[in-house]
């Protein structure tokens, strides 16, 4: 299982894209909201999350298989200004588990300290919260547990590494085909 | 105004990423829920839709810049079976407004006579339904007042030819940009 946390003003693609990419790979993912039920996404699309924040224990974290930050500048911040957020996030990486965040997202885990010593990339603009990392400003860019993506146009590939992760290039490379990818 | 019929079933990133786009374009897209507010999406995600099938009127289509559909096995037969859908489909088309679908979804202009003389693609399956047209075979292609796309990983590019049609190349080149996308 992974947690997805989506929090108002999320880039609602980042998310949903990654979470059905998953879901057609046979990969559990759970969209966790942290204001409500009701996502409101940056682009006026509502969503509804399968859980709450409060919901989420840290034993729920402690036994998955990691977190995915999605972007969208101001669902991005408030994932960076949660506690619990911030919390599982950093439990989840000090456990070696996957962490993953997209566009503006990967500057939570820069400005949490989680990124000493890796590579990895974010939307433009966003690269001063990476300072204590190697910022490749690749599309996508896996570095051990760590996946970052540049953003929504990036996301098909975001998700693709995540399912190569999981379950190898040969599923990867299937699902793409399935949904007609041509730009791998 | 574009609508964008969704049915329970549909695939969901087909319809909000061609949503997301459009809007960051600054078209304007109303969401359409066929048999509720909320709907179901086949993998899973469930998003509210802006308005209800029994709330838009003839006028509103008559008015409109055109329809889209997206696809999803499930939620496309549900479109193909329902009349005012296709009524809608049929309106826009006869009165030359933009008519867009993506992946199982061109079989409803297939099934209902829209297509004759046009050149089409759709997602591989779906091919008889487009007989009566050239069937291109494209991830994208565009006709005249008709877009249509093969599947999910081309909704990026179908989305941007929705743009193009209404925008120019150069807005279409700015969003694709804007979104990091590497795949045009």
């Amino acid at each position: 299982m992974l947690y997805m946390f989506c929090a108002n003003g999320v880039e609602e693609c980042e998310a949903l894209i990654t979470v059905d990419m998953l879901r057609r790979a046979g990969i559990d993912v759970t969209t966790v909201g942290v204001e409500g039920k009701t996502v409101k996404g940056a682009h006026g699309i509502d969503f509804t999350a399968d859980a709450l924040l409060c919901e989420i224990t840290e034993n729920d974290i402690n036994s998955s298989d990691g977190v995915i930050l999605p972007g969208g500048g101001v669902g991005t911040q408030t994932l960076a200004d949660n506690s619990d957020v911030v919390r599982y996030t950093k439990a989840s990486m000090d456990n070696g588990k996957l962490v993953c965040a997209i566009c503006a997202a990967p500057s939570v885990l820069g400005r949490h300290g989680m990124l000493k010593g890796k590579k990895a990339t974010c939307y433009p603009g966003f690269e001063g919260y990476l300072e204590e990392c190697e910022y490749t400003g690749q599309s996508v860019n896996v570095c051990g547990n760590v996946i970052t993506a540049k953003g929504m146009g990036c996301a098909i590939d975001f998700s693709a590494a995540i399912i190569r992760y999981f379950k190898g290039e040969e599923v990867s490379r299937k699902i793409l085909g399935e949904i007609m990818y041509a730009g791998e």
